[in-house]
């Protein structure tokens, strides 16, 4: 699998993009995306678990079941959620404007909002800003589109992998936003995946559900799952690969890159999370089981406590012990090892659940960076989980003390 | 029910204390507290649901099995958790010292510690200090006994009633230590209620169960459920009311006074969270099940967005209903109602779901005070349930950002 720099999703054949301001953000940011497959693609897609469920997600839900997907238009800037009826029309409206201009049924197209909740969608700008962007829509504008889809997000989120299937060239590149109210359950903020490959939409479906569980499901920004939270995968066919349609070898390696795409821009996610200062990784060991490998992974991770010690450089290692204990994981308290590790070197806390006496200064050193590894052995089993999140800084307060304003 | 202004546990019959410092805390302030009955009182308990375990809840787990229980010895600065086994003999060494002292058994003898984690008991000046203190043991003495449990507590936690069972004047008094780490589940941070009622040891356990499910599990500062979270309640029978042993209308009574001492305790640990500039109460209206009543509501007092946007005085429904969807409660989202109110005045925001246009001047005078209702009506059933707890600040990071140094 190659890595491939500075590309984008209009980088992956067959498929167009673009982001514009259309007049939703009142600071003239772009707030406005158009994603456009040149041919008819398959589409996959895991939408939030809360059950207050934004407009767009309602409407997803049902555009999902068309056979194929062509485009998908997304904003910023509002959520369109808890907008009642009117926010489902609007919805429709949205996927009905840019079929019409792209020559589509409104069920090809599928809708994605981020932004403040419960304010009605400005639709006498958005309506006008779907159809200047589909006329926008080119194989260079990717950045733009990564971009449009930002909040408070300090960064775009984006990456694009090669594989050889079947000795064809396929593509894989997605983008992503988070940033605040980041604790995703079967779906995850939103994300934007795109391929060239040529594979069937219940593979591409499997392949989806199965990496969404390893990746934006195990990460936490504030243990708040948004009502917006989605990720779409398409896949256009365009590399001209066989068929994927069993889950053979092809499939496998179809599905590693899959994985890497989705961990990457979740690991983007965390690292970005609302005033966050340091991207930190769990590494959780040997436990009984996948769940519970999971469960303990992502209690460390979710724990305002261990957040809060890690913006301070603090290594109060008991938190870490208190967030296992109450994740709801089995494991037994007295066989735990914990450790930090990054580039500054390793460092051993915990043994068999009590602690160590350990080189404060070393450990200053590693939460120092910007990068932190939380190394959990449990000693209970052989299944193990990474959950990756961010700390809780003064800043995480500040942005959401006065969010609307 | 009479409210006893400026009592403390010392002004219940037959009841001693006295708070001193004994070297566990580096400041100087008080750290070590020890309750005691003059007579054999009966014991109930509820301990923290967290499987990483403090030492002194594990001695207590045995304690409890004891027919009658007589002191309390408590200390702050350390919390006794994740200390292996020399940890536990310390924790009975704490017993054990305060039974010779008094001339009890160790199982007549509970322990309770609160501080941090992972660092063995100085027990060269804590078993001095247990020695100490029980000499130093009078009836005057609650208010020092309160301010040794406090750790960065801002103030100490106490409420006093006077109800007549059976035409004796019946006391409940309480003290109790909050401010971090404070998520409870099935128990709470510390909490110590004492009472001269007549009343079996089943019942006692049976009221104190029933009360610390609508009180201290009710309240919610950062999600974190602590390794030493206890609540333990005595009954000394020096009030001379006919025994209760069934759970006749003198048991109502009784219950219905407990419970008012342990939701006024719930709500100071709520209110001073740590860095909370307000108290929020969460009235949740009209659920299909009891199940589904607390899990909305504490599901919203538990949200960091919701917390956050609180702390800015940012009238930012959305994030009530986003929490309401995630809490796992059943309800439909078509039909809420969200309201905020206190002395300012009561100001609807969301009806049937979706936003109302709202006067956001008052909106703002609502929530710059101390002290916010958030009424949810579900009108979706006939169950109520209250939660409490408070913002999120600058200060809670920076409180928990260097909690150890």
């Amino acid at each position: 699998m190659k890595i491939l720099e500075n590309m984008t999703v209009t980088d992956v054949s067959g498929f167009q993009a673009v982001g514009i301001h259309c007049g939703i953000k009142k600071n003239g940011k772009k707030d406005l995306c158009v994603l456009y497959s040149k041919v008819p693609a398959v589409a996959a897609a895991a939408f939030t678990t809360n059950i207050v469920k934004a407009a767009p997600v309602q409407v997803n839900m049902e555009h999902l079941k068309s056979d194929t997907t062509q485009a998908i238009v997304i904003n910023s800037g509002n959520a369109n959620a808890c907008t009642g009826s009117q926010g489902l029309q609007d919805a429709q409206e949205m996927a009905s404007t840019a079929a019409a201009a792209l020559g589509l049924s409104p069920q090809q197209v599928m809708v994605s909002s981020t932004g403040i909740i419960g304010v009605p969608m400005p639709m006498h700008v958005v309506v006008p800003g779907i159809q200047a962007a589909c006329e926008l829509l080119d194989n260079g504008n990717g950045q733009s589109a990564a971009e449009a889809i930002m909040t408070t997000d300090s960064f775009p989120k984006q990456i694009t992998v090669e594989i050889l299937l079947d000795n064809q060239p396929v593509r894989i590149s997605g983008f992503a936003k988070g940033s605040g109210m980041i604790h995703p359950n079967m779906a995850t903020m939103l994300s934007f995946v795109v391929t060239n490959a040529n594979i069937s939409k219940d593979l591409l479906s499997a392949a989806l559900k199965e990496s969404v569980g390893d990746s934006y499901n195990m990460i936490s920004v504030d243990g708040d799952t948004s009502t917006n939270d989605m990720v779409i995968a398409l896949a256009n066919g365009t590399a001209n690969n066989p068929l994927i349609d069993t889950a053979n070898d092809q499939y496998a390696l179809f599905k590693k890159a899959l994985d890497y795409v989705n961990i990457e821009l979740a690991k983007m996610i965390a690292k970005d999370g609302e005033g966050a200062t340091k991207l930190i990784e769990v590494s959780l060991h040997n436990a009984c089981t996948q769940k519970d490998a999971k469960l303990c992974a992502k209690s460390v991770i979710s724990s305002n406590l261990v957040k809060s010690a890690f913006f301070g450089a603090d290594a109060n290692w008991g938190r870490i012990m208190c967030a296992l204990g109450y994740s709801g994981g089995t494991f037994s308290p007295q066989a735990v090892d914990v450790f930090f590790k990054n580039e500054k070197g390793i460092l051993q806390l915990v043994q068999d659940g009590a602690g160590l006496p350990f080189d404060e200064d070393l450990a200053k050193k590693i939460l120092d960076e910007s990068y932190v590894n939380i190394v959990i052995d449990l000693k209970d089993g052989s299944y193990s989980a990474t959950a990756w999140g961010c700390d809780l800084s003064y800043d995480y307060v500040k942005i959401n003390g006065a969010y609307r304003s």
